[in-house]
Formats: C-alpha cells, structure tokens, sequence
C-alpha cells in the first residue's frame, strides 16, 4: 500500500520490483519527519544493504526535499580497502547522492577488532555529519542484523537492555532497514542491477557474529520454525519500550529517594521499599554506578545482594561491590561508597 | 556458605557432597516461609531432577517443621508407565517422604502433545494437593530447564513475558531450582546413591523443546561461550520483574484511562498519550482482549496500529482486530468493540 506512494510512476506501469519499493518506503517513512532542506548521509560499505539503501536514499530523499549524501568509511583492514571504499564512492556518486566522501580511519584495539572499527566507524560519520551539515546519518542495519544482535545479547544476560538490539533513532542515527529483511536488499540491489562488494569478513567465524549468523540462527530456526528473525526483531523492540519505560520510572523515583553527599550515595529504605523490584533494582545499580562501580563489573547478582538490604533486612553487614564500593544499611538509608568501614 | 547451614554436622566432618549441601539448601530456602505443621508435597516422575528434589526435601523441610510427601503423576504415554510410577513412589517411600501417591491421569490433545500432557499434570498436582491439604507443591526445574524455555520464548517475540521463563512461585508451585545446574542435581542423585529413571522423551527430537536442548543450546554455547544457560536464566528473572513492573503500572493507569459501557472499552486518549509507549501498548492491548480479541490472535502488529490512532493521528479510519473487533477514534477516545461501524 504505502509502498505505491514511494513507486510513483513505475509502480503504475507495473515495472517497480516489490523489494525495491520495500526498500524505498523504508527510507521514505524514515525521512518524512525531516524539514525540507535537511542533508542526510548513508553509511556505505558498498556492501549489498547499504547499497541498497543508498539507492533508496538517492530515490527518496529528493522528493521530500532532503538532500542525501554518502560517507564510505576505509577502515584499512584489508589490504584492497583503498580500493573498495573508491569503487563505493564511485557507486554512490553513479546513484546521484552528493557529497560523497571516503573517509580513512584508523582502528584501535580496545574492546576487541569488532568493537574497536565500530567505534572508528561511528567517530567517523559524525565527523561527516559535522563536515556536511548533516543531521542525519542513515545505516543500513536489517532485521536479520537486528536478529544477531539480540542473540549476542543473550550471552550477556543483563536483562531488557541487552535484548533490545539496535534503536531505529539514535541521535543523529536512523536505522531505515530494521524491519526489512536482507533477503529484501539483496532482492533490490539485483532488481536494480547494482553489484554490492562482499565483505570477507562477513565469512570468518573468528567473529561471534558470523557464528551466529551462520551457525545459531539456521539451527534455531530449525528448531523453532521459520519467522525466528522476525521474532526476534519484534521482542528487541517491545524489550527496547520496556527499558525506555524502566529506566524513566526509575530516574523518576530515583529523584525523590536519592540524595547524594560527600561522594556517598544515600537511598531511602521507605521510598523504595513498596515499589516494584524492577525499578527498586534499577535505582540501585544506578546508585552504585554512581558511588564508583563500573557498568561491566557490577552484575545482577551484586544488586540483588544491595536490595536485600532493603526487602529482606535481617542486620546484614556490607555488601562489597566493584571498585571497592560497599553499600551498607544504616538509619532508614543505604548508603554506598568507596571509604565505608560498614 | 549457607550451603553449610543445610550440611549441618555432616559437611563439619567433611563428607557432605558440594552437591547435596547445594540442593539442599536450595530446597530450605524455598521452604523457609512456611509455617510450622505445612504440608509440602513432591512432585516427582523418578527423574534425575525430581528424585535429587524428593531427597532433598526428605531432608530439609522436616528441620523446618514442614511435612513432606510426593505425587507421582502417571500419565500413561508409556506402556510401562505404571511400572516406572510405582518404582519412584517406592524410592520416595524410601527417603522417608510421607504421604507418597501415584496419581494416573488421562491426556487429551488440546495444544500438542507437551501442552496436555502439562496440563493433566498441573490438575492431578492440585488435585493431590487438595486431598493431602498440602499448601505447596515443588517442582524439580532446574536452571536448564529454564534456559530451554526462554528459547522456546524466543520463538514467539511477544515481548517480555515470553521469555520470563517459569516463575520461582506461582499460587502453590514452586521451583526451588530454577538456579541450580541440572549437573547439580545429577551429580546429587549420584552422590547418594540414587538411581534416576531415564525418561526417553527428553532424547525425543519430534519435542521442541528437546531439540533445543540438544541442538540449540550446545550451538549457542559454541558461538558465545559457556555461561549462556546462566545469562538465559538471569534473563528470565530480569524480564519477569520488568513484566510483573509494567503490568501493574499498565494497570493502575487503565483504571483512570479505561472505561467499559455496553460492551465497549473506551480509553482516554488525553490520559494514554503521554505515557511511555510499553504502558500505552499494554493498555491498548488489555483493552483490545476486553473487546473479545483473543490473546493467542493479538499480534504486537495489532497493537502498534491502534497505538498510531493515539500517536499519530491522521484521521485514520478503523483498525480490524482479530474476532471482528474494531478499534476507531472518536472524540477523545479509542472506542474498541464488536459492533462498531467506524
């Protein structure tokens, strides 16, 4: 339906493949918000969904008076990737977006090679966002990227936020293709008669993902039937809502039971007490990041361990956390810190 | 620690298996609350989980002044059904659990195979409860057993209570081992000498949730690292508390936004828009189930559409859900019913 409104002519003519409209529509409901002179830029790897999307973008943003550009980002990884990032620019301009840049950027190692080009990847499109003007940066994340994402987080076990995969909007990021999938932009980018480059490193399972992609997902999908990658878009969406929603209420209660002195952070025992476990637990975590643990370190249990000593008070001592904080109970507070004798 | 509390003088004079004390202790801590004189039965197919249960429930709840039996449900899918039900009845006549029964029960097929065959078994659980005035029932399910069934989740991607896996406490069941590894309680059966029954359906590939025990998890396991039960399982929790969290505020809000006349629900749209979405959807969706739309037919694509007649509004006619129930806006209100004309 909506998809004929981004076809236009073609589709009347009965010429318009259905996954290149697909894919047109996504970038077009992505986009309408936009005032009328706005600059938009596709993330291209040349690949085959962010060439699609780029040859969404070209097709759609001009008619709701977005100008749409391209940044390819040379991660220099491999040995050619001078001249792969070239021939995407080359793509990108061939499909009438402008500007197109190649920007090279230089990989560290911290948090591992996956992390590491993530992090020189997105320095690198915000600096194009700012070289351009640009308030929007579109990526070309699919369902089934968005399906990987939630299985990766599976092995975090961190609850909601580590379910909730990719956000559509993020910034000044927009991810147009969550709901569509890669079948759809492979589908596209032959309808259109484009050649997207195949990254080896979407074969190597030396990265988790690709174990996932190729391994966990086809078996998965065995065991439970198809529609598993949809289903697993949808709940990093309804997960995504939830922790939105948690970790708002949480904030909110967190202003009236939560005072914070002298590096300490005091919780109040009366204002948390009757509420639900899940917000209790979020005030809590948030109150020992606060006194000095670190995100990675402090898990679940440790905060379970903290609200006992709120629901289940039987004259416990301190509790150690990360980082050297304790949290201890005292008067009708918890109060935690790094320089508590308990 | 208090793994010590449950070993007692055995574990001071160093003989107590780490694996007894830990189910044992496992089996006190859910028991703690009750009162003196409860009675508490067992439920127990001879199993490696629910015999390691039945003995240690022989064991710590007569410290804790509780009276323990067991119910062996017979669901007769086996041609030597009777025969394996009278020898887990006699090992729990063994371990000194009193009253020990064999309940045989019919299976229908309404829901597949795995369904009925619960459901038989719940019904004889309470059944037997009734006769024996036992106000807790235990069950043998172990964090495994949890993984598996936020996987089985997976597969449905309805959000969080999907994959919130199995309560610790539901009415009079309990679960006092949904954090203990299923190798825990193996090696307790083996540590005391107890010979478990093997159940050939847990190596039956026509059951879902044996393929994923089988296939799913060892290639999840093998793609992001051991530990994946344990995060599975700590998911659960997590999501269980955000649900339960989301729910009752979804439901103190419906009480000011939701109002029922002549068969349909009116829900304020004034009231509904500037909650988060994860309230808005909940309460949309009771409202919807209240209309007549069954649960099993709701999709969170249902949902989302009547969410845009709040959001996004643009005069948009109704919205078809599933039993002929529509959704329309007019005035200030989402009207959602049976005989609406739109």
């Amino acid at each position: 339906m909506a998809a004929g409104a981004a076809g236009g002519g073609e589709e009347r003519r009965g010429r318009l493949h259905p996954a290149i409209a697909r894919v047109r529509e996504a970038v077009r409901a992505a986009l309408a918000d936009l005032p009328v002179g706005t600059t938009a830029l596709v993330a291209c790897s040349g690949g085959t969904d962010s060439l699609a999307l780029a040859a969404a973008t070209a097709f759609a943003a001009p008619k709701l008076g977005v100008r749409a550009g391209a940044v390819i980002v040379d991660h220099g990884l491999q040995p050619d990737s001078g001249r792969t990032a070239e021939i995407a620019a080359e793509q990108c301009r061939g499909l009438g977006l402008d500007p197109v840049q190649v920007r090279v950027v230089e990989v560290g190692s911290a948090g591992g090679p996956e992390a590491a080009a993530r992090s020189a990847r997105y320095d690198a499109l915000r600096a194009a966002a700012d070289e351009f003007g640009a308030d929007v940066v579109l990526l070309a994340h699919t369902r089934d990227d968005q399906a990987e994402t939630v299985l990766l987080g599976l092995g975090r076990g961190s609850g909601a936020r580590s379910l909730a995969g990719m956000a559509a909007v993020a910034g000044l990021l927009r991810r147009p293709f969550l709901e569509v999938p890669r079948a759809t932009t492979a589908a596209a980018c032959i309808a259109s008669g484009l050649r997207p480059w195949h990254d080896p490193h979407n074969d190597d399972p030396t990265y988790t993902r690709v174990r996932v992609r190729h391994e966990v997902l086809p078996v998965l999908e065995e065991a439970l039937g198809p529609g598993v990658v949809e289903a697993l878009a949808r709940t990093a969406g309804l997960l995504r809502a939830d922790a939105d929603a948690l970790d708002q209420l949480a904030a909110d209660l967190a202003e009236t039971a939560v005072r914070r002195t002298d590096g300490e952070v005091h919780c109040e025992v009366g204002a948390l007490a009757d509420e639900p476990a899940a917000l209790r637990t979020r005030v809590l975590r948030q109150a020992a990041l606060e006194a000095g643990s670190r995100a990675t370190d402090l898990t679940a249990g440790h905060v379970a361990a903290v609200d006992a000593l709120v629901t289940d008070w039987r004259g416990q001592r301190w509790i150690d956390l990360p980082q050297g904080v304790r949290a201890v109970r005292r008067g009708g507070f918890i109060i935690l810190g790094t320089d508590m004798t308990g």
